[in-house]
């Protein structure tokens, strides 16, 4: 009977815990999302071409409507040259603002604003070059979740920049 | 003798499991709080009322300065309709700063900065219309977190955004 | 047999417990770090000296590329004087973008770009005077997690700005 009931016992124990540590997993997925993705401007602005290249897969894709990146090679050449290098030169901030976050098994998309400020040649202060929609659409692998499509619109009325937008929830 | 022990062992993983799953809890609340309020600037800059409505509850306020929306119906309303409309076909973008979030029980409040960005007419650049103060004050419902009432106070000076942001660890 | 069998069950369930634990307190630490790091915006812009002072060390160094700040007492005092007085007065957010956090035991790393925008004396907008690099190094303190130190550089092509944001995940 004691071990009956002993047995019960640790059957329910293995299933919460079993139900707990997905719930944890669910949490770090987000967060390891969120890591990545928050690490994008810091390294661009660094100019630290490896470090960028290091947060995307081998194939992925950045959609930029100024110009598609194709590979993370093409994406590591885009910050060793210019117009990149004369951005950091004279002066720009690539910011984000906070980055909505959806995980489904093995693939994420992050939802967000971008925004590239540029320094003013003539005085102390930054201007506003573009202000974007942003989506990434991460994978996890082996080494951890990686980019593996960003697809931006600046927000000048253009249709594509707000249907980006508009998936965010979805 | 085993027995007892066994029982005492027993109850004291019920009492870690449950300790633990208190304390997923809480992160899943400030995590599921992140995910509305980072819903919102997506939301609106696609001019998705439906979408925007779905973050509120029926009862909802928006006490913008500018104006004070009552009822989900109001604010839906408010992103159908000029001057909304006119802000996104120019071209906007509705942004927040990194959200601090509190939650207590069955409620949580969320503060942060805004910005709207705005494009220029006349050139490829946009300009800083409202930088303002927001808290944001959710409840947990049957279907997850929703804004109760948002209140935002342009940085202009004034003492209401001074002491709507002086609420932030309270 | 029952006992021995029990015991392993025991064990395993233990072990689970406390590798889960971990890693609840892993999550618990990076909100714990954001919650402190997001808390500083609203509190310096709300004009909040006190509570601009509770989120440093006793002997936290804030260094900013115009001056550096040692002590919370100094702090505190940059918040009641001028010219930071004069910001709010005329109007001026201090924003994040999202924080990068990153973990190491007691201590941690949180990296991001800030924004101060302030309020045009002319017109209804808001100009952007200065976007920076920050790292900001906090330490577990008995009291949670506190600023021991924030290094902000200016983004306007200096290598100190690029150096800081290049360490943002090493």
């Amino acid at each position: 009977m004691a071990d009956r009931t002993n047995h019960d016992a640790a059957a329910t124990v293995t299933a919460q815990l079993a139900a707990l540590t997905q719930r944890v997993r669910a949490l770090e997925d987000v967060e390891a999302v969120r890591e990545v993705v928050t690490a994008y401007g810091p390294a661009v602005d660094a100019g630290d071409a490896e470090a960028v290249g290091r947060l995307w897969t081998d194939d992925a894709v950045y959609d930029l409507d100024l110009k598609v990146f194709t590979g993370r090679e093409e994406i590591v050449e885009m910050v060793r040259t210019a117009p990149h290098q004369d951005y950091l030169a004279e002066g720009c901030g690539h910011l984000l603002d906070p980055v909505h976050v959806r995980v489904d098994g093995d693939e994420a998309v992050a939802t967000c604003h971008s925004m590239l400020l540029r320094r003013s040649s003539d005085e102390d202060s930054f201007w506003v070059w573009r202000v974007s929609a942003n989506r990434f659409e991460l994978v996890r692998s082996e080494g951890g979740w990686l980019i593996r499509r960003r697809t931006a619109r600046v927000l000048d009325g253009r249709a594509s920049a707000r249907e980006l937008l508009g998936r965010v929830r979805s």
